[in-house]
């Protein structure tokens, strides 16, 4: 029998014990889901510290709001604007990526790692060294340091929780303990807002109607990367980190309706998936409770009112990017994939490129940066900056 | 990090150290599909026994090509056929009910009970007696026998591996140490080859129309069973015994590409499910090699070949099967909802009756018919044996 009998009904399996957390980035998207999580449950989570960019009027309503003990704003210029915020709260404030550190090493249970883009490296890479279950939401942080982050988080004993929703999909039906039996893992894809575009098309595409995501709710670096599909390609890398898998065991599939969030393949031809409302709160709270669960605000999906799940092979020709993540992968040259990403998309949202520059200047990246090593911190973040600041000058020059 | 070199990837997950298995009911749809999978790994099963009804050419083939140790036919007149058949072999022969209750008794560390329809509970029950891990396709053992079942599964330290596709489904991602966090399951139906039938084109369907199943190659009783959804009923009186769950935490969708097997959703918005080509092999094999796997012969589901899944909640109007489950489970009625739909099936295979009156027999079985206490297995083959009879005299009275 299924144990049925063995665990008592009422109590196993909801999550009961308070938690502590941090929450890095918690005015972005994946930030402010969190947020409306730990606030629906105050008695399960005892909020150690916010840090924001510099949205400090957010940061400081939401520190407020779950009662945390620290705040804390990247931009230092920002300093004086957070502590009049928070004057007479008793909340402790600060300001700058020093602050942001400190924060990532300040104790707590958990640590939501959602800093958009590079930044969320270095404050990842300090709270796994102190141990810490992080929720990751930052992909950067294993597409660019991938074996480092690997290999400090097995020294320091912390544990890695996927956010993302994929990722989180595949956490939640990857047996860990028969890997031998997994034939190998799907990535589904909304295809984006230009899934149906031709060629052309997809060339003059304006900033405005690549940040119009069909499914999810989300910043405007992660939409653009969506709709590029170089979104797609970073969480491949990210998966291929994550899970110990090689890019050949990584399929991507295109789903429209982001329903099925991934899913592994077993070798006796059963699939494991996980399906729900495209909502960032499931995945979040799975991460937030597990091995346990909480209650969401989700709505349950219903499979009968969204009738037609429909999926497709990913285009290859007119999404460049997939085939160039797997390319930088193999060439270990994922850090130089996602500066030049980066460097691309911030042109492209100042319409100084074309949409389909990005992808031209991401391979123009991997095929002529000369990769130096890049086994530390220090080194990667010199390699980012070099490619950041040849990409840049590479699009001035128009020579993409 | 996901303990991924926690577990060296060579070994674990895919199954290596040899089980005892005897199959009861080799020579049905799903007896034939094990043989199929234990005869592609001879290294890793050692079949114990085979037993068959009346199909004793099968069932000698089966016991020389998998070197069985015993091979028994239930019906006594095929003895000396069967001991033809398997003259010179080494391998011992039986007949009767009395051989097939001996063979459940030899030890085996699991036993596929594969019987189809009532006369499997009784040999399956035994198995459990012994503690053997049962890998359960026989329906009516649970719809039957749910409490006693699971009383004795408990008592004598047994286990229950479902193998019917659904259930196998549910079993793959059901939470049992986390019981609390599931919301419901939903079983899958594929709707049968009615399922766009008008009530009236329904009422005079053929025995030949109705054994036409869309996806999946059955029996001719499960086929019936299928496209009157009386299956599907069976199945939900089925999980609510296996994974303890009262009915209205049980859900059915139909889904006619039956791609889907079945789903458990969770409090958090997560539905986890399980998927792959309707082959009856992959299921089989799940529970064949539990907790780890083995490699089949089925295809990998490529779901961009599939393009499409669709879903639909079930019309209760048009298939009354399913309402009337939830009631015999409300009702303590399960008995006489499967004895008198098999007395309704026979009939209408041998066109004594109308499909549609299938639902109307056991609807009036379980209105009029007076239900004694039935908590042994002599009383429930007794309320069987009356609900038999009562049910026959019924249409043989023309009273439905």
């Amino acid at each position: 029998m299924l144990s049925n009998n063995v665990f008592p009904h009422q109590a196993a399996g909801i999550l009961r014990s308070p938690r502590s957390i941090t929450v890095m980035g918690s005015t972005g998207s994946v930030g402010k889901s969190t947020v409306d999580l730990l606030k629906r449950s105050p008695e399960l989570f005892i909020v150690e510290a916010l840090t924001a960019n510099r949205n400090v009027e957010l940061l400081a309503k939401q520190a407020v709001e779950l009662n945390a003990k620290l705040a804390v704003v990247a931009d230092s210029n920002k300093y004086n604007e957070l502590k009049l915020a928070l004057s007479g709260t008793g909340i402790e404030v600060g300001a700058g990526p020093e602050a942001i550190l400190e924060a990532a090493i300040r104790p707590s249970d958990m640590v939501m790692a959602a800093i958009v883009g590079f930044a969320g490296l270095a404050p990842t890479l300090t709270a796994i060294r102190r141990g810490a279950t992080i929720l990751l939401a930052n992909k950067e942080a294993l597409v660019c340091a991938g074996d480092l982050m690997v290999h400090e988080v097995e020294k320091h004993g912390a544990k890695l929780l996927p956010v993302d929703s994929e990722h989180n999909a595949i956490f939640q039906v990857f047996d860990c303990e028969n890997r031998a039996a997994i034939e190998h893992i799907t990535l589904t894809a909304s295809g984006g807002p230009f899934r149906l575009y031709s060629a052309s098309q997809m060339a003059n595409v304006t900033p405005e109607q690549a940040l119009a995501h069909p499914n999810w709710d989300m910043g405007s670096k992660i939409s653009i990367d969506s709709a590029s599909m170089v979104n797609k390609g970073l969480e491949l890398i990210e998966a291929a980190y994550l899970f110990d898998l090689p890019e050949n065991k990584i399929k991507v599939l295109v789903h429209p309706q982001s329903i099925i969030h991934s899913m592994v393949s077993y070798v006796d031809g059963s699939v494991l998936a996980q399906l729900g409302d495209p909502d960032m709160r499931t995945p979040i709270a799975c991460a937030l409770a597990w091995p346990e669960r909480i209650h969401t605000p989700v709505k349950q999906l219903d499979l009968a009112e969204v009738a037609t799940l429909t999926f497709e092979n990913p285009d290859c020709e007119r999404f460049p990017a997939l085939n160039l993540a797997r390319r930088a992968l193999k060439e270990e040259k994922t850090v130089i994939f996602n500066a030049a990403n980066e460097v691309a998309v911030d042109n492209f949202l100042k319409k100084n490129i074309s949409f389909s520059a990005i992808s031209v200047m991401v391979e123009k990246a991997i095929t002529d940066f000369v990769t130096p090593s890049h086994d530390t911190l220090e080194k990667i973040i010199e390699l980012d900056k070099e490619v950041r600041i040849w990409s840049a000058d590479i699009i001035k020059r128009k020579m993409i």
